[in-house]
């Protein structure tokens, strides 16, 4: 696991090649991605996913793309721009990817420097985040937040990782998060095969594991920040925020300088992507589990306001926001 | 849906008749039940389900164990009620109704007689519901308290059925309720064949249900409360009334008297039963989704103190706890 390469540009750089996120961890299958539309479909259908993860991803493929661009002339990369974008409106880094790339004179350097970019920043935000914790603590943790969703080491999960590196012991306990399972499926996994006892529970169950005095602190990463420190992150979060405020167990957000949207000055100016119900009533995409027709609300990432984080988590520093 | 019976004795009284709870909402098949330890798997694994259901089964049960005592004399009344017991230690209507049927003269009225007062007792605390209600409300309920649960019209969801009933217009959230998804599979049901206008949520997004001002009020059922007024009820209860405070939006909890349970101070004292953790890992006894060895926690409950309850809902009327 710890060698799994989520991200990479093929051999003759005509393709974007990805681990499919969503059939881990029973499998481990790559993809490779030469047209828009099957980078559109990898975004929107998460089989890349994780805020940076997504922009690492996007940056390979604008490149790819301006070869396309240039040799069919069927669109512009301006165009191609726009419709990466499209396909998770939520997620910062997108956009802030693809804008990078179509101001780059070298998209060539500029995708791999994105790439470069992410794994330092991400070992800083590790570093920064580990002064958080000492030998034998316990964080709760939801979605995935780990080295699949960024480059290396990971956001939320970066400084168990690191710490586990320099011999410290961890426990955490991960929600498993639906409707996806992100936390059941990679977040578990991540972290097992760090070396970090795990614990699963159902997102129903953070409020008696708090409750039980279990976990020292909760760690989250993060889709996009306002101005003012409101945090968009996988729907759940903010439940989790007012639980551990209930309970007096600090709450950091961990994420790169770059997920703070300067555009968007609070929580409320944040869109959120409502996705398909069949997410719900299928149960991961298999058997029908609730009645047929029945209408589902399926948010896909809820905003938890400034004043219910203890910190942010940046390659910066950390951000006292309460 | 409305006709579905869940509990009923055989036509000789031999055995027990249920309906098999984990099947739905796909598919209806009714249990006959003879021995003790089909009784026990039947409460341990869910086959009947609800905090009353179970009570008003124990008693049929405990009547076909009398005659099975009786004849084989392999094990008295009193080692029967002992052994269904310990099926599910939270659940004290259980307890209950196997100690009234160890006191009775007549078991065979004693039985019916459980089964009617609780028909009678539901809707009375319908009644009551139904007076925190004005026609157009949205409540958001979790797990399953409705006639399933029950004998008829339920405890959390009685007022909405009720009311509908009256041609009263109401709309509900419903917790889908992890692990064993009784909300989506059961509450959604009952809700939709009673006219309601249900829209399905994963557990963790309740907390943006009412950010967004959706609900008006959470009804929730329960399984045991505590002479303090502590409740214990299903595993994410105590979430959902944290969140209610946060956002200001009123808590109710609906039983029959019964299940105060005098001999428990507080809610510390209440026995929380911990379950397999394959009802995590296999999402809903479908296929792995979990990574392999991965190690759970599994409460199938939790505690909400008094203070977090705007209002306990009995038979008799409703008690401001907080």
């Amino acid at each position: 696991m710890k060698s799994l390469v989520n991200i990479q540009l093929s051999e003759n750089e005509d393709s974007v090649i990805i681990l499919d996120q969503r059939l881990l961890p029973s499998r481990i299958e790559y993809l490779e991605l030469r047209t828009a539309e099957e980078m559109y479909d990898a975004i929107r259908l998460l089989k890349i996913r994780g805020a940076p993860a997504i922009g690492i991803f996007a940056a390979y493929a604008m490149y790819v793309l301006s070869k396309v661009s240039k040799k069919s002339r069927e669109k512009t990369l301006e165009q191609y721009g726009d419709y990466l974008k499209s396909a998770r409106p939520t997620a910062v880094n997108l956009q802030w990817a693809v804008d990078r790339m179509l101001c780059a004179s070298d998209l060539r350097a500029e995708c791999r420097a994105v790439h470069d970019e992410d794994a330092a920043m991400c070992e800083k935000i590790a570093e920064n985040g580990l002064t958080l914790l000492k030998d034998g603590d316990c964080v709760l943790t939801h979605c995935n937040a780990g080295a699949l969703a960024t480059s290396r080491y990971g956001t939320g999960l970066g400084a168990l990782i690191l710490g586990r590196e320099r011999k410290m012991n961890f426990k955490a306990y991960v929600d498993e998060t639906r409707p996806l399972m992100q936390g059941a499926r990679i977040t578990a996994l991540e972290l097992m095969n760090a070396g970090v006892d795990v614990t699963l529970i159902c997102d129903n169950m953070a409020g008696i594991v708090m409750a039980q005095k279990r976990v020292n602190a909760v760690f989250v990463g993060c889709d996009r920040v306002a101005a003012n420190g409101d945090v968009a992150n996988k729907i759940g979060t903010s439940g989790l925020a007012i639980l551990s405020k209930h309970y007096g167990i600090p709450f950091y957000v961990f994420c790169p300088s770059s997920t703070v949207d300067a555009k968007c000055k609070t929580g409320a100016d944040i869109i959120i992507e409502e996705r398909d119900s069949s997410e719900i009533t299928e149960m991961y995409f298999k058997e029908q589990i609730a009645p047929q027709g029945v209408k589902c609300f399926n948010p896909a990432f809820d905003v938890t306001p400034r004043e219910l984080i203890t910190g942010i988590v940046t390659e910066n520093g950390i951000v006292y926001t309460a």
